[in-house]
């Protein structure tokens, strides 16, 4: 028995808030406001390809980790929930570094937009960089999907958002003036900035910390210090 | 923005107790006597890609629907679920015919067999052909995968198992000597003939009807009088 190849296509572009890895929501529907929106592509972008998928409220994206294909795999991994200091296997862990590199993610289906153009799916709680390459989407199926029995071994409970967090009175001003281009933009930084997403190393550390990363087309700006974070600026 | 091709390869073969589509159940997990094993493929055939992996009891198995490929697709479907009668979109389905043909399947892990052939997963409750083509292993993350407030559309309902299951005295006595070598052989053949594998067409006809589907290495045969199967042979 030989391994086989086979070609997979894109069928759709993910547009997201996320331009880069840091501060991504480590799980999709963790962040609703966290809204991502699926571009078709011929000859996948005609509303025959979606009919009554608008009974469903959520779907399965299968997608490519495009950030990550150059760089490989290895055998085994340490996962973030175990602080960064136990290795286990590639294929005991939902690691973006992987054998073929696709992820699934289960997102809120929100609208299914037909224009002229195309046929775009309105996504919450997304979890996915920008222009992630998607390859396939189905339903959620409640009783297909959904195992109660299910025993998630060391990744067993959600991670905590337990990060406090403020603006500075200019960020806030910024940030609202914002908010007509980018609606429930104050909300979604304070969500992402709850769960602290700062690597595992640097969470037992006390001093003043320094941040940035870019969201839509901004800077977003913030310190932490103990276990409060301070936005101070959004450009 | 343009289609990307990506290439993907097998990490592993299923051997299952399906030689033919027909008969396989409609949903992992639906029977759990049908029993699989995933021999992994060089190079992931080697236990640090399965590290800590049994802590979890459900994995996702990425999967290509390789009878399907040559066939390709359509942009809508008829489900089973809605008599065959009505389109839905190919993404709006689970359907085995869709653009890349890749399928998720959420199984029981029973054990990790580690023999110095290499490694062997065994899984319960699998709804794939024999020879499938595995392209990913992930962990099934409950609070991550189970979304209880999910709406399932037009297939919220668990099929029902409705058919009764009798056998002959003949085809009793050959199939228990089967049992040696196929362990749960009569349940795995009365669950499999009480979900009613039959086409939506023919449950209309009251009319005796005969049947036969390759399982392991044995054929199994089978009449349907009314709601009622009668297995006649196990050979």
């Amino acid at each position: 028995m030989t391994n086989k190849e086979y070609s997979v296509q894109t069928i759709g572009v993910l547009h997201s808030p996320f331009k880069e890895k840091f501060a991504i929501p480590r799980q999709p529907r963790l962040v609703k406001e966290a809204v991502g929106h699926l571009q078709m592509l011929e000859p996948f972008n005609h509303e025959d390809f979606v009919r009554d998928l608008a009974q469903f409220s959520h779907l399965w994206l299968l997608f490519m980790f495009h950030q990550n294909l150059e760089k490989g795999y290895t055998p085994t991994i340490r996962p973030p929930r175990l602080g960064g200091n136990k290795k286990v296997g590639v294929f005991a862990s939902r690691s973006t570094y992987r054998p073929n590199g696709i992820g699934m993610s289960a997102v809120e289906l929100l609208d299914i937009e037909k224009t002229p153009k195309g046929i775009t799916l309105v996504l919450g709680g997304v979890d996915l960089l920008d222009q992630t390459p998607i390859i396939d989407i189905k339903p959620y199926i409640p009783y297909s999907d959904i195992i109660t029995e299910a025993n998630g071994g060391f990744a067993d409970e959600a991670p905590d958002a337990q990060m406090t967090v403020s603006f500075t009175a200019d960020a806030l001003i910024s940030c609202e003036r914002f908010e007509a281009q980018y609606p429930q933009l104050k909300v979604l930084i304070e969500k992402l900035l709850a769960q602290d997403p700062r690597p595992a190393y640097k969470k037992k550390r006390d001093d003043k910390q320094s941040y940035g990363v870019r969201l839509y087309n901004l800077n977003v700006s913030w310190d932490v210090i103990g276990g409060h974070s301070v936005v101070t600026g959004v450009n």
